[in-house]
């Protein structure tokens, strides 16, 4: 690709992530071909349709969560028993404050089910379960957390509530994952129920066949 | 009020809290009469507007978390000193269990800010308070988390994630409510940044002023 096309690809998708954020992913196509300065020809040549565009901001949500994550296995791997629960706290942390840039998947939207959306959901859980593994390793972190725990805490903590100034946001997301952080520590005495550590990525979670109906409302309102 | 138009107002609620859910707050209204088996012209002589109607719905909702945390308080007064641990986990899995009747305000919808709302989110909070202090009595409670705390958490934990099943929902739920309840024991050492326990509930939280544009697009959304 040129390098103008890519550029106009990037403003493209960074337009889309704005009007969805604002307008539910029903949001006009002209208006985001309007926001990101392109005719509406070069948006539908760069996608075809506003599913493609979905989709593409949705693996660009993905691959900002695998940044964090990797940036927070790196933490893990520094000196000290206490750098896993830093690398948690970096994790969940970045995830809040990335959280413009996750309209899609996290917050609502068509949920994505392929191979590429598959194989950064692994990298994701990938660098999670390394950071927990290296925790229990040097007993700093409960032995029943697994990775997709830090991912739906990542997706609960960061996840806009309606109604409440960003600021609020803020301060409660940080106190949350204190409280959060202390809680993974050993000596649990609320033993986590269902499956256990070593267990496989649930298969359905974010996949398109169950969209909670509330956060789909702008793609299905009626006038 | 007569009975029958009791049930018809309580009908017609049940209607709309259903359509909000699966619609947005812009579901027709029609719709909603039609689902609650009454005319249009009954619903206008209950609730003039859409607004009157999102409201009730709206309070409802907070009656219905007042309600949990009324019965968690009473958890909290019971012997022993693992009592409020075990009331705090009786509200966060209580309005985990409620959810589905908590369309608005905790999942969107506009937020309202008038003399009912405030005394019911003081109610709220004050139940939340008094486990709070009878935690913190017996030692079993951190000193640092407050009420508002622990209703962010309720609403963190208990609003949906989209493309998710239900049964995974409750799982990751439960499991992040356990990590949750091992993190309020004392002995903390991740302190909680920003105002302590006893600041004021934050009289713009669940304000109107500043809807998270996503949550309302159904209301917003240009065809």
């Amino acid at each position: 690709m040129r390098a103008d096309a890519r550029r106009n690809q990037q403003r493209i998708l960074d337009a889309a992530r704005a009007m969805f954020g604002e307008y539910g992913t029903a949001a006009p196509l002209d208006d985001i071909a309007r926001r990101a300065n392109v005719s509406i020809a070069t948006l539908y040549r760069r996608f075809p349709d506003r599913a493609a565009l979905c989709r593409q901001v949705g693996v660009e949500g993905y691959e900002t969560v695998l940044a964090e994550a990797r940036a927070a296995r790196e933490v893990a791997e520094e000196d000290g028993p206490d750098a896993p629960l830093r690398a948690v706290e970096r994790f969940l942390t970045g995830v809040v404050e990335q959280r413009s840039r996750l309209v899609l998947p996290l917050f609502g939207g068509p949920g994505f089910h392929d191979e590429e959306a598959t194989v950064l959901r692994h990298r994701v859980t990938g660098c999670l379960d390394a950071i927990l593994v290296l925790g229990r390793e040097c007993g700093a972190v409960r032995d029943d957390v697994n990775s997709t725990d830090l991912l739906m805490a990542a997706a609960m903590i960061s996840r806009p509530l309606p109604n409440t100034p960003p600021e609020w946001l803020d301060t409660t997301a940080r106190r949350h994952i204190a409280v959060h952080l202390d809680g993974l520590r050993p000596g649990a005495t609320h033993r986590l129920l269902g499956p256990g550590p070593g267990h496989p990525e649930p298969e359905h979670a974010f996949s398109p066949e169950t969209p909670t109906a509330a956060e789909h409302a702008p793609t299905e309102h009626r006038p």
